[in-house]
C-alpha cells in the first residue's frame, strides 16, 4: 500500500507544516495586536491573518480528499505536484491577505484552479475506474495505446 | 486497493462539490448584502448562510472519517448509500437554515441520524475485525450462516 | 489493507465521539445561557466552551492526517497510541477552556506535543520510505540489526 500513497502522504505532511506555520502567525499576531483568546476580534490586522488562517483550515479537509482521490484514482505524482502547487498558492494567499484584503484575490484564485484541477482528475480517474470495472471499457489504456 | 474504495471515494468527491456550491453561497450572499471579507457578519439572512456553510465544513472532517472507516470495515455500498443520505440532508439543512434558524432543525437531525448510523456501522466492522483477528470470532459469517 | 489500518481506524472512530460529545457541551450551553443560532457570542462562559470546540474541530484534520501517515509510514501500534494521548489531551483541554482561559494552556501544549511527535514520526517513516525505495538504503532495519 505505501508505494501507492507514499507521495500523497509526503504531500499531507507538508500542508500540516504549512498549517502549523499559520497558526503560529495568528500567535503572533495575538501578541502583537494585544487580543487574547476567546477574543477573535479587534484590530483590521489581526481580523485578517486570522480569517486567512480560517480559510486555509477550512478548506484543509476538501483538498486532501481530493489530493487523495486524483492520486489512488488518475496518478499519484501529477496529483502530488497539483498538491504543492496548491500548498504554495496557500502561502501566498496568506502573506497576500494579512497585507490588505484585496491582495488576496489572486492566490485564491490560483489555489482554487488547483483545487479544481484536483477535482477533475478525481472525476477522470472514478469515471476510467467505474467504466472499466463495470462496462469493460479501457480509457486510459486507449488513450496510451492511441 | 482501488476495488475497496471507489465507492467512497465517488462519495468523498460528491461532498467535495456540495461545499464547493455552498462556498458559492456564502460569495453570493456577501455581494447580495454587500459585505466584504474579512467581515463575517452585518445581515441577520448572511448570518445564517454563513452559520450553515460553517457547520456543513466542521462536520466534513467527522463525515469523511466514519464513511472511510464504515466502508472499510462493514460494508463499502451500505455506507456510500448513508453518504449519499447524508449529503441529500446536508443539502436540505443548507437552504432550510438560509430561510430560517427553525427550519434547519429536522434536516439537521435527519443529517446526524446518517453520521449516527455511519458512526455505528464503524464500530460493529471494527468490532468484527478485532474479534476475527484477536479472539478467532466470526461474528459476520455466523450471521451469514444462519 | 484492514490489518495496517484497523488500530487508526478506531483512534479515528474514538475522535468522531469526543468530538460529538463537545458538540453536545456546546449545545447544553446555548440553552444554559440562552444563544440560539445563528449568534455565536453572548457570554464570556458560553464563548470559551464555544472556541474550545471550534479549535478541537480546526485540529481534527491535521490530527487525522498525521495520524494515519505515522501509522502507515512508522509504526500503527504507536501511532494509535499517540493518538488516544492527544484525545485525552484534548478532553483535559476542553474542560480546562471551559473553566477558564488561562486553565486551557496546559493541556494545549500537552496536545500540541503528541502532535508534532506524530509529525516527527510520518517525516522519518517517509524518509525511510523514500530512502528504501530511491537509494536503495534501509535505515529501520539498520538499526534493528544494530
Amino acid at each position: 500500500m505505501q508505494d501507492q500513497v507514499a507521495q500523497l502522504a509526503f504531500v499531507t505532511i507538508a500542508s500540516v507544516l504549512e498549517q502549523a506555520y499559520f497558526s503560529m502567525q495568528v500567535i503572533w499576531a495575538r501578541r502583537k495586536y494585544k487580543i487574547s483568546p476567546p477574543n477573535t476580534s479587534g484590530h483590521p490586522a489581526f481580523d485578517r491573518v486570522l480569517r486567512a488562517q480560517l480559510n486555509c483550515t477550512e478548506y484543509l479537509p476538501i483538498f486532501l480528499s481530493t489530493l487523495w482521490v486524483a492520486g489512488i484514482f488518475f496518478h499519484q505524482g501529477l496529483a502530488a505536484l497539483c498538491g504543492l502547487l496548491y500548498l504554495y498558492a496557500r502561502y501566498k494567499y496568506f502573506h497576500g491577505y494579512a497585507a490588505s484584503a484585496l491582495l488576496r484575490l489572486w492566490p485564491m484564485y490560483f489555489s482554487a484552479s488547483f483545487l479544481w484541477l484536483l477535482t477533475g482528475l478525481s472525476l477522470l480517474g472514478l469515471l476510467d475506474f467505474f467504466l472499466r470495472s463495470y462496462c469493460g471499457v479501457h480509457i486510459k489504456q486507449n488513450w496510451l495505446m492511441g
